[in-house]
C-alpha cells in the first residue's frame, strides 16, 4: 500500500471538497479520476485539466483500477453509496473520506466494505461559503487542519498513507483522534459556532441594520451562510454531542446575562479576563510546538 | 462654525481611538493638539509627529484655544471632566466624542456645556483588539461606520460639521440615529456579539482544542479577546438594550436546539435558508445604494 505518482487515484463525488482534492492531486502529479452523477461537474472538471478522466456513473472499470479512492459525499449518500457498490472495490483498495462527521459513519462503512477493502477516514477541516467543483480550490487547505480517525480495524501502513495523503493535500497540520473524540470536538468548534452564527443572524430582522454593521457582527455571521441540507444533515448525525456543547454554551451565556443584570461588574470582567487569555491560545500565527 | 486647516483641533484622550483620529486629521493637514494624562502616550505622539503639540495636564490655553475638541475617553471620564473642566471650553467651540454608547452620556453633557458650547456626539465604529496610542492607525476607519447622533439641541451647522469630521478621517459611510435607536444598534451589532464571543470561548476548557480550531471557531471568538475594563462599562451603561438583545438571542439559541432535540430537520433547514438570506444583505462588497 503505497502512495505515488503510479498510485490511481478516484474521487467520488465533485463538489467543493472533491474538487478541491481533485485539483491538489492532479497539481502534485498524480492521476486522479473521478465519479459524480452530476454530468455538469464532470465536464466541468475535464476541462479544467482537475481530473486525467471520469464517469457520470459508477463505472465498474474506474472502481476496480483504483488504488485510492476519497468519498466526497453528503454522510448518506456514502453510506448508501458503499451498500449498493462496495462489493466492486478490489481488495487491497485504500478507501478514505471527507466526512465531517465520524462515529455514526466510520464503523458502518467498515463494516460494509469487502474483506481486503481498508477504510481509513479522515476530516479536511477546511470548507468556503460556497458549493461545487466550480468553486474548488486546492488553496483551501492552506493553513488547515487534517485530521484521520482511526479505529481499531486500522492498520499503522493505512493510517501512515492517510497522513501522507494530508500533507500532499497541503495541510498545515494533521492529527489524529478516535471517531467519538473528533464528533466531540467538531460538535464544539465547528456545530455549535454556526447555530450561533444562524441564531444570532435570525434574532434581530430590524431593517438597515446591515447599514451599521462592522466587522464584529460580520464576523461572527460569515458562517451563517451555509448549505442547509448538508448541515441539517450533520447536526442530526452529531446530535447528541452537539447538544450537550449547545446546553454548556446556553448555560454559560446566561450566567453572564445574570451578572450584567443584578450590575456584577466584577464578575463580568473575570469572564472578559478568562476569554482573552484563552483566546490567546487560538491565535493562527501563534508559534507551534 | 467650521472645519478647515486653521481649526485648532483638541483631541482629549490619547488611546488607540484618539492616537487614530490625531493620525487622521494631521495627516489630512489638521493642526491637532492633545491632553493625556500619560505622559508616555504624549512623548510617543509627540515623537511620532501624530500631534502639533500637548499636555500630560488639563492645559486651559490648549482648551480654551482649541475650535474643535475631540473626547477619546471612558464613559464615566468624559462625564468627569466636563463636570470639572467644561467651563474652561470657551463659547463657540464645537465638542465631539467617540464614546460607544450615547443615551447615558449625551443629554448629561449637553446638560453640564456652558452656554454657546455645543456638543454633538459621533461613534466611530471602528477599533482594534490592541490598545494604546502605540497600536493607532488611522486606517482602522477605512471601511467603517460613522454614526452621528444629534438631539433636539443641536444645529444642523454642528450636525454637518461633525460629518464633515467623519469624512475627513476617512470613514466610508456616514450616518444619523438618535442616542436611543444607536444604543438599540449598538446593543445588537456589537454588544451581544462581544458576549456572545466571550461565552463560546469560556464555555468549553478542554484542553487543545487549539489544535484542531479551524477558522470558523477562530472569526466567533476573536473579539473574546476584550478590554475588560472598558466593555463591562459600556455593557452596564446600555444594560436595558443589550439584555433585551441578549434575551432575544437566548430565544432563538434554545429553540433551535430543541428543533436539533425532536429531529426537525425541516425546521432547522428552514433556519438556515433564513440566516443565508438575511447574511447575503451583509456582505461587505454589497453595492450601497
Amino acid at each position: 500500500m503505497t502512495l505515488n505518482k503510479d498510485t490511481n487515484i478516484l474521487v467520488v463525488g465533485l463538489g467543493l471538497m472533491g474538487g478541491s482534492y481533485a485539483r491538489a492531486l492532479t497539481k502534485r502529479g498524480h492521476s486522479v479520476f473521478a465519479i459524480t452523477n452530476e454530468r455538469a461537474s464532470l465536464d466541468f472538471a475535464l476541462r479544467e485539466g482537475i481530473i486525467a478522466g471520469g464517469a457520470d456513473f459508477v463505472d465498474e472499470g474506474l472502481v476496480s483500477r483504483a488504488g485510492l479512492i476519497v468519498f466526497a459525499l453528503y454522510p448518506h449518500v456514502f453510506l448508501d453509496w458503499v451498500k449498493e457498490y462496495g462489493h466492486l472495490i478490489r481488495p487491497g483498495t485504500l478507501v478514505t473520506d471527507v466526512t465531517g462527521v465520524k462515529t455514526e459513519v466510520v464503523y458502518r462503512v467498515q463494516d460494509m466494505l469487502p474483506p481486503g477493502v481498508e477504510f481509513i477516514a479522515a476530516h479536511p477541516m477546511a470548507g468556503r461559503e460556497k458549493y461545487g467543483v466550480e468553486n474548488s480550490d486546492e488553496r483551501i487547505f492552506e493553513n488547515a487542519n487534517y485530521i484521520v480517525t482511526p479505529t481499531d480495524k486500522n492498520t499503522p501502513e493505512a493510517v501512515a498513507l492517510c497522513e501522507q495523503l494530508g500533507r500532499e493535500l497541503g495541510f498545515s497540520r494533521i492529527s489524529r483522534l478516535t471517531p467519538e473524540a473528533h464528533d466531540d470536538m467538531i460538535g464544539f468548534l465547528s456545530q455549535l459556532t454556526h447555530c450561533i452564527a444562524i441564531c444570532l443572524m435570525n434574532c434581530n430582522d430590524s431593517p438597515h441594520l446591515e447599514d451599521y454593521t462592522g466587522d464584529s457582527f460580520r464576523d461572527l455571521t460569515r458562517i451563517a451562510r451555509i448549505n442547509d441540507e448538508m448541515w441539517s444533515e450533520l447536526f442530526l448525525i452529531n446530535r447528541k454531542a452537539l447538544l450537550r456543547h449547545m446546553d454548556s454554551f446556553a448555560a454559560c451565556f446566561q450566567g453572564f446575562r445574570d451578572m450584567l443584570e443584578t450590575g456584577d461588574r466584577e464578575g463580568m470582567r473575570a469572564a472578559m479576563r478568562h476569554s482573552t487569555a484563552r483566546r490567546a491560545l487560538f491565535d493562527k500565527d501563534k508559534p507551534k510546538p
